[in-house]
């Protein structure tokens, strides 16, 4: 539209006339930047950018709840604006694999059926999601190779190699007609990856160099100093380990993406003559996957199935398995729990747990620790693990390279994402050129100037099973409520016009006391309704509504008083007909 | 008795009778140590020594609950087995001031009613506990100074000066007729503290020379290596924040038991010219009682009342305030959230917390920090805060002093006592010389040997509101049932004899979808119902059980395959007489 506006300007200006606004607005046009989600909502990565008539979203992450989203399992990104402007939209670029940059996926993609762009690892673990969700056929997804640009109306965008948690994450240059982005997506430098190559510095500094508009990058670790720590540190670590365990059985929990740590543990098996055991739904899923496409080589008879366990001495056997994170329901914790069907846990086993505990985590994670010491087991956390994420000199390191006019923090929370502005600013960055946005602002951008112009809908939408949006935050209010204090029903059969009572009023409770041990209070209780109900009859006050709320007030005062407990009341009236 | 017993042996031998059984049972008598409380539920000290006719008791702490324990306010040990040998039960002895020490008092001495005995300050904390509880007239509370012993029964007991994130913190030297027990409470090895003594490390290598039977220690942080820093690391970061920070407002959120961290706060503030003003309850509280009693001093018009805060230009400010652990009721939650009656934060603000988020607290300490930043505070986090609990090498010291013969690691999770446990082997410990207790488990103890002989009720009790102990496992189950898909109810109203429906079936759902815009769903769920209620009918089912079981199950299939969510179903059916 504005293009041909540019032309129609021109011809008009030609024929000696003069469109002012016209021309103005050609002149105007800016990038938008709109995160969509991952600044209030940590993990739900979604990144809009925006020029003219045409979008692509970067990255389509959930996220987990938080403690107070009683019984949600997941959230969503909000994509209420992608569908108001679905001409516009491109595809999605994925930068990696993890969930909060795919795990939306499915969700979205079902009212916004776009290309999706990644590399080739990243597009198997999305296949393996869209296979659940029967959308592999209905799904176009291209793969892209670092170095490899695509072009997506207004953007082209090519794909750079940088190192992180999971194989084959890249980072975007992102070309657009004011100028050229870099988004990091989640990554860390290693100078000496274990089976990959190293970050590409050297494109990062070319771009730099030839000039970058803005540095979208990783806060994560931007309040650790220094440097983030070689993959290879681990290695060192997993060796001393199978050396000093020789006669025990080895039990190594990480995360199921974490495919150069799954291939460090094999190799080491192999050279201490294990055999080697995947356990877990998502660990499975994702190693098939990473060696079918050749990011994960697997000796020969190395690996046995979980069912074979028996046949070998325990000394001879690496379990690698979920739930480093102390999840519930992942193997790690049925065997702590000895409700695992195939594998308990005996004394002298030596668990490792490869992974840090995500904030929040770090409860069930010590509560899984405590079990297996109580099994016996001798639990192994120490130099088993490193980030995924850069920490401040990384970022630095990213910032005198790319030497960017804008800094917009991405990915962590508001205030690593200050300390990333700070950090920016510190690199020679006018605070007025560092952009801490909240999910739905739209930031429009060119060489002049960055304002943020408007705002739109961004909030994480809730997904309880197979529900996703029906519930909010008044359903969540009453969760919470029952889930401190429980729950009183009153019920009431009223015959219809004389309000005689014919049944009840009775009182039903769950999650308040144990009813057996407090059977003088529940007596006391539906005296106090009773009380309550013959005040209004008597008044003859006919408005079921005022019957219902003075019954609930008056029990609910006396459980305030007697007991300083609040918990929800619920009055249910019938009606017979006469 | 058995002392009785003794002089009656003896002067039967004297007679020549010979009291076999008699005399065995004099040799046998043992020291029985019982942890009523803190190994399961890690916070809950209360530690049981029994010899013959006395039982002393160490400590008597609460817990606060668990995550999965939904609306409980507090957990406080079970004193079954004390109340079961009320007789013999000569007194508390309080290790020092802290909650988990100190919580369940006001609880225990209602059903307990005996002295206690700890050192002045520690008595002033329990003091204005006992207050609140109306129990100060009724209780026996007895100053002991350091150096000082008590006689109780069986017992002699010593109070030895520590270092913790207390004031007069003590540990134990508990003489027994068996020898001599070393119990640490909560300690650190601080050299250099500010305010106090070091911890009298020559009067426990004292006891150690003369014969320490068994050393019951702190295993908080056995897992971290090396040192634990001294408080005076703590007052060299103050010093350069207040220099750092001169033209803006100072507030410090830190443990309001933290007496010397306050009184550190203070005279950072008299340096630097500004005035203090403390805020929170239990900071009021906990400082107003050190004052009086001298273990805070506090410099001439220094303090100012939270009134006056206007009266003062904001660079001539600190605030004290409780919340460090990101508690939502806490002052400095009202204030990052705005709900601060007298302080709103403003930009510039350096908020310094000075404290390690406990275990669990890490995303509410997050979420706060999110606040103030959003706020425009600055939020200073980096050597604001030493652990009061004493690393690897500190523990090794205390064993290297008092050489014990039997290590009974205390205060920690399970996996803390285990390498607590390894830590003694490691200083020459016989792995039949360590007890890794459970709470209940009652160890028999004398020279020769030590053994787990009984078990005695030792679960925690849920203190809900008002109510002790009327919220069990079963409410619980419920609520968390409740928390995670709400509920639905069904009711009905029938003639009594003839089954006949008079009023329903009607659902009424609460915290678990929005209704109105699933207006569709609740009328086909009650369908469901009216089907299942119609074919039980039908089949004349005269069983209320089973019809609304059949209603239930129908229910709650329809929802299961609808929509994967399973919600509580609660049916009830009312009768109205014919």
């Amino acid at each position: 539209m504005r293009r041909r506006g540019v032309r129609a300007a021109l011809a008009a200006l030609e024929e000696g006339q003069f469109f002012k606004e016209e021309l103005s607005n050609v002149n105007k046009s800016k990038l938008r930047i709109i995160p969509l989600g991952g600044l209030e909502q940590i993990g739900m990565n979604i990144t809009a950018y925006e020029y003219e008539d045409s979008i692509i979203v970067v990255d389509c992450g959930l996220a987990f709840p938080e403690d107070d989203m009683l019984g949600i399992d997941l959230v969503i990104p909000d994509i209420t604006y992608l569908k108001e402007n679905i001409d516009k939209v491109k595809g999605f670029i994925i930068t990696h694999g993890h969930e909060d940059h795919i795990g939306a996926l499915p969700y979205v993609l079902k009212e916004l059926n776009v290309p999706v762009y990644a590399t080739k690892l990243t597009v198997g673990i999305i296949d393996n999601k869209l296979k659940e969700h029967n959308m592999l056929k209905t799904t176009k997804r291209k793969v892209v190779k670092y170095g490899q640009s695509i072009n997506l109306g207004a953007f082209r965008v090519e794909f750079i190699r940088v190192n992180h948690s999971i194989a084959d994450a890249a980072a975007l240059a992102i070309f657009t007609p004011v100028g050229t982005i870099v988004h990091t997506g989640d990554f860390k430098v290693d100078y000496t990856p274990m089976f990959s190559d190293m970050i590409d510095l050297q494109r990062l500094a070319e771009l730099g160099k030839k000039g970058v508009l803005a540095l979208l990058a990783d806060s994560t670790n931007v309040e650790r100093p220094g440097f983030t720590m070689s993959e290879r540190m681990v290695a060192k670590t997993f060796d001393t380990i199978f050396s000093e365990n020789m006669n025990h059985r080895l039990i190594v929990a990480t995360f199921a993406s974490n495919v150069d740590r799954v291939q460090q543990i094999i190799y080491t098996a192999e050279k201490y003559d294990r055999k080697v055991v995947i356990e877990g739904r998502s660990m499975v899923n994702i190693i098939s996957t990473a060696a079918e496409l050749g990011y994960i080589k697997i000796p020969e008879n190395i690996m046995i199935d979980i069912e074979q366990i028996k046949n070998y001495p325990d000394e001879k056997l690496v379990l690698i398995t979920t739930g480093s994170q102390g999840e519930a329901m992942a193997a790690l914790s049925r065997m702590a729990n000895s409700t695992h069907k195939k594998v308990s846990i005996v004394p002298g086993d030596a668990v490792i747990l490869s992974s840090h505990p995500i904030p929040g985590n770090e409860k069930q994670v010590s509560k899984i620790i405590n079990e297996l010491t109580r099994k016996g087991a001798k639990v192994i956390t120490q130099d088993t693990h490193v980030s995924g994420h850069a920490c401040q000199e990384e970022i630095k390191l990213i910032y005198a390279l790319t030497k960017p006019k804008y800094a917009i923090p991405l990915h962590g929370e508001y205030h690593h994402r200050v300390t990333h502005g700070q950090l920016a600013q510190s690199m020679g960055l006018d605070k007025d050129r560092v952009f801490i946005l909240s999910s739905g602002d739209v930031l429009e951008l060119d060489e002049e100037s960055g304002n943020v112009v408007d705002k739109v809908e961004a909030h994480g939408i809730f997904v309880d099973g197979l529900g996703v949006g029906d519930v909010g935050n008044v359903v969540l209010r009453d969760r919470q409520h029952l889930s401190e204090n429980g729950l009183l029903i009153i019920v009431l059969t009223l015959q219809k016009y004389t309000n005689e009572v014919l049944a009840g009023p009775d009182i039903v409770s769950r999650g308040f006391v144990y009813v057996k041990e407090s059977e003088n209070l529940m007596d006391e209780a539906r005296e106090v309704v009773i009380d309550a109900l013959e005040r209004c009859l008597a008044r003859n006050m006919s408005d079921w509504g005022k019957i219902k709320s003075t019954m609930k007030d008056s029990l609910s005062d006396y459980l305030w008083k007697r007991m300083k407990r609040n918990p929800m009341i619920l009055p249910i009236i019938m009606e017979v007909d006469a």
